[in-house]
């Protein structure tokens, strides 16, 4: 093998070994790590993100990089990987050293003051964080550059090439049909009662009902595991160890389903990287985008469908033997589909959802847009969702403090929930082509389903962007009408307009 | 602060941070991690273990402990702290490069065949790996060089300056006195009944009795948690994040009953080092005799004293009130304290425990004082324990194969857990002097003498060596005869003889 590549392995190694220890801290801050620890962890995450800004930013990767740049005739895989880590370079680099490991601290203290004030419902104690997160957003997008708009300097990281421009036809389009689509339901459609599932499910036939969809969904547990946190996530560590967390409230047994299915769809992403990436940054999927849409393809293309409605009320039957009458699938299939405009977005229904979104889009582009203020944030916050979803949080913690997201300077993140949806129904459609999707999950064969992900999608890890991996799915380029279509067809079947 | 001295403490700390990692990683590898998970998981570690070495060891680094050996007027704590460092220093940079990071992942992977091993009972496939390990041992006692004997090179990495020397004398003491008492016992002892214990007790209330007895022993569970594996341990990753696991059988309740109250012990010591010590290697105990010492003494010098009986008993009476006839003290105290020479170590009782460890450290001197090949060993195991304690195993699992220390290449490890026993009892001895650890125990007021190890032992983390602790606390160099002399008491009166 070429000298210069047996360097780069050895570097992509080293990195891809201390981003496996940042997220295992990240994973075991969330689930398992006692109370008084986050001190001391935060400096200990410090330290390993300057070391991995060491290994990643110094004259020798620089000119490593040089080098690859002028190998001829390198195969597509290796030619793929080497981008990838190599734009991981770029966006490192361009922040200078102690400012990176100084943000990664903060993360932390930013991340546990999120938390306290989310409990506490106490906004103000939480601001001084968040304003330091946003200013470092602000010096990132300075380093970065932009062309159009400063946003389109974040958006980009989360999902590559993304751009203000391209996400305000998308959510000009959601707010033209969906924000109609919902004043017509509410004024004309059926009225669906909710009775089977607004009562208590103990939890420990939650957790089995969790179990149950891991497998039926074909997320391997070997490589594989379910934990609790308070903010659902999915932490990919190597290819064979690629972790989930849910969590079960007992009078919410919906949001451990759909949370436990939506971070399958996930792990099932991370797990199915070709064996040839090996242990590299390029393992797993990067951009979120496509990795919301696989979480969303199962949760919602998959889980709130027809097909799925059998079985999961087979699956509330025997766990739940006793209320055996209640789970009749059309009524199932009604109540989990139900349109409630609400204040949380991780527990919205498939409709507004992309509202709640909405709202985030657009707070985000003010603030990098405009000298808007953190402490008028909460004001603006509840205005939006007054004017989108009708409703009006009485308190932060229904309202601004509800996701992490921007404690951790996930900023740019949001969009990629909505446009994921939008890009799972363009797959589906292309599905129902090919290999007949709605029948597939109506028969319960969702192996087939994750073999064609597998092979469209999943197989190419980080080596691939947003744009090719679309095209190589479906066959086109994106093209959010399949998503509206989608909407626009099931709920006005569903109520009946 | 002195520049020098600043360079010092930011290496420390890099270096602490990159040890909470492995530490990490070793505690969710042992409780939480996939099965699958493991090769991804070796070379991490490997890639992390080879930067701790190149931070550590550097011609920046033996230039700083150069300059800082010229420093005069050092205060105490920052003295101790850099010495600790040094020798960490030392011990490491005699290893090149490629052997210790090659080493690590020689570590999990044969952590992981010794597992395989134990659980289908096959030494042959397991002996390979130990090959290896005993291999890289031995090149390491010849980097490190030694004076008398090449086995004490290893035992001074876990108990400073301990000597084959001295482990004879002690071992040899306790041979002639442990081994005749044992026969007496045999031979004229009164007759003990199991009839408590040896029942099934569901998990449960074992968990239960878990929880409450980390709290008896005032284990802060807010800097704490309790986990499980197959082999109990203790992680200490910060002051204020130290976890213990346990093991639960139903048909072996005191297992986990001692495992939780020994770990609790470890765990105490490693939460309570002086502030002062902060996010440092030398947070924490670090001498694995003075360390056993401690879970020694709440293992046994509490947990199995007729004192402490009483409250295990009601303990008990809580958590299985239909039993509750059952547990009478007197003879829970006798149940608890029966001798009974076992195959297995961590299962076996306070008296026979010394000759467990007593086979290990004749094997592993003969080890590294002849030519033995490690297929020799299981035959020398077997022989020994005939010899000693009178019973032979049927099989290596129950065997050589019971523990997991020589696939991690713990060589000088396993007499450290005896010479901690003796010295438990000879704090305690001073305990009972100054603050009445008798009558402490039976009130069950423990938070006494915490306090009292707090403050003679704890305190000092790993700035100060077993010798300079064995005389802070107990006023005298270490004598071994508080220990038998403890034994012959404690068995004569309980067998009648």
């Amino acid at each position: 093998m070429n000298d210069l590549i047996k360097q780069f392995n050895a570097l992509d190694e080293k990195l891809k070994s201390m981003s496996y220890f940042l997220a295992l801290v990240e994973f075991d801050g969330a689930t398992t790590a006692p109370k008084k620890s986050f001190k001391e962890r935060s400096i200990a995450i410090s330290n390993l993100s300057q070391l991995y800004y060491q290994t990643l930013v110094n004259e020798n990767t620089k000119k490593l990089f040089e080098d690859l740049d002028k190998l001829k005739n390198l195969d597509e895989l290796t030619r793929d990987k080497i981008e990838y880590v190599k734009k991981e370079y770029i966006k490192t680099s361009i922040v200078p050293e102690n400012e990176f490991s100084e943000y990664a601290k903060l993360q932390v203290l930013a991340g546990e003051a999120w938390e306290n004030a989310f409990k506490n419902n106490d906004f103000k104690s939480f601001a001084p964080f968040l304003d330091k997160v946003i200013a470092y957003q602000k010096k990132l997008i300075e380093y970065k550059g932009y062309e159009a708009n400063p946003y389109d300097a974040l958006l980009d990281l989360y999902e590559a090439d993304l751009t203000v421009e391209k996400c305000d036809l998308f959510f000009d389009k959601l707010k033209k049909e969906i924000v109609p689509l919902l004043a017509e339901i509410s004024k004309n459609g059926k009225k669906i009662e909710e009775k089977i599932f607004n009562k208590s499910f103990d939890l420990d036939g939650q957790r089995k009902i969790s179990d149950k969809l891991m497998e039926l969904v074909h997320y391997d547990l070997d490589g594989g595991l379910l934990k609790e946190s308070t903010h659902p996530f999915t932490t990919g560590l190597s290819k064979h160890d690629v972790r989930i967390t849910t969590r079960f409230y007992e009078n919410q047994v919906l949001s451990s389903v759909y949370s436990t299915i939506h971070e399958s769809g996930h792990a099932i992403y991370d797990q199915s990287s070709k064996d040839e990436i090996g242990f590299s940054l390029a393992n797993g999927g990067a951009y979120m985008g496509i990795h919301e849409s696989q979480s969303r393809l199962y949760e919602n293309n998959i889980g709130r469908s027809k097909g799925f409605t059998k079985i999961l009320s087979e699956l509330f039957k025997e766990t739940y033997p006793e209320l055996n009458e209640t789970f009749k699938p059309e009524e199932v299939y009604e109540e989990i589909n139900i349109v409630k405009p609400s204040l949380i977005r991780v527990e919205a229904d498939e409709l507004t959802y992309a509202l709640h979104v909405l709202v985030r889009y657009e707070i985000e582009k003010e603030i990098f847009n405009s000298d808007i203020k953190v402490s008028e944030l909460p004001a603006l916050w509840n205005k939006k969702y007054k004017e989108y979803l009708g409703v009006e949080p009485q308190n932060d913690s229904e309202g601004i403090l509800q996701d992490i997201h921007w404690s951790l300077g996930a900023f740019g993140y949001f969009p990629t929930y909505a446009l994921g949806s939008a890009y799972a129904c363009q797959f589906v459609a292309k599905m129902e082509e090919e290999i007949g999707f709605t029948s597939l999950v109506e028969k319960g064969e969702l192996l087939e389903i994750k073999k064609w992900l597998n092979e469209k999608i999943h197989q190419y890890g980080s080596t691939k962007k947003p744009d090719f991996l679309i095209k190589n799915a479906s066959g086109k380029d994106f093209d959010p009408s399949y998503y509206t279509d989608y909407l626009n067809k099931k709920y006005r079947e569903l109520y009946e307009i």
